[in-house]
């Protein structure tokens, strides 16, 4: 079975995307192993600068790196795709790579460290989300693409 | 106060897309009178063919429309854009505009018709989604367009 690994700063904190998060982790675990790992947020004391929140979640973040994960970060300046094209991206993967790491970060966004160590950037939509709506339009898209792939119909 | 109506086709289903919709529509209506619409789904039997399905539910979505609306539709092929042009897009309609109207059609889109009565189209995303996450997105979209033109913080 395929592997994907999902990971996101912080536990979701609204009541309704958790939910939804579980509904589509659900649905993807028929498709593919699922990790979901939430790192620890860095503490933000008044005044931190944004750089040293981010170096820290950052560290977290490339601990749960291994050597061989395909690793696709979300990023405002990432490569937009519609379903299909995704979908055809992740079938793709799936045939060359052990595993596909998605990464998606706090409020402030991912560290440059991180992202230089990423294979590609994915951006969702032209709209800023929140990172907690991110982590559901993520997972739905992914389920989408395995139903993409398996020729299967997904209510519109 | 200002006005917005916002017109789908059907309930929502999902239940915690539903709780998301009451979330952001309890927040929009501090910033605007803000009516949701939900109009009745075509029956569907099994070899209706799609134009007249949207054709009944284009007919019960221009009922609800009003002279002086100014007519937004969701549309693939429509425009996109990002947080701060949609924000100023509400805000210069705000100005010239009664009330603005957004259409979200059922899991088929929408009827040529209601199309063509559109004063605009809107994208949310090049992703495909279903018309109930479509719901939600354009409501969390609209409550940070006006917590942008409000100059007010919103978690990211």
């Amino acid at each position: 079975m395929f592997k994907l690994k999902i990971i996101v700063v912080d536990k979701t904190r609204s009541v309704f995307l958790k939910q939804g998060e579980s509904f589509y982790l659900g649905r993807l675990r028929h498709y593919a192993t699922t990790e979901w790992i939430e790192v620890k947020p860095a503490k933000i004391r008044k005044g931190t600068p944004t750089q040293n929140i981010l170096a820290v979640e950052g560290k977290s973040i490339s601990k749960r790196f291994l050597p061989h994960d395909y690793i696709i970060s979300l990023d405002v300046n990432g490569k937009h795709y519609d379903s299909e094209g995704f979908a055809g991206k992740i079938q793709k993967l799936s045939i060359t790579q052990e595993r596909i790491t998605f990464v998606v970060g706090g409020p402030l966004g991912l560290s440059p460290e991180v992202l230089k160590g990423t294979h590609e950037s994915l951006s969702l939509s032209r709209f800023t989300l929140t990172h907690e709506m991110s982590r559901l339009l993520l997972l739905e898209q992914l389920y989408r693409a395995f139903t993409i792939i398996n020729n299967e119909k997904y209510h519109k």
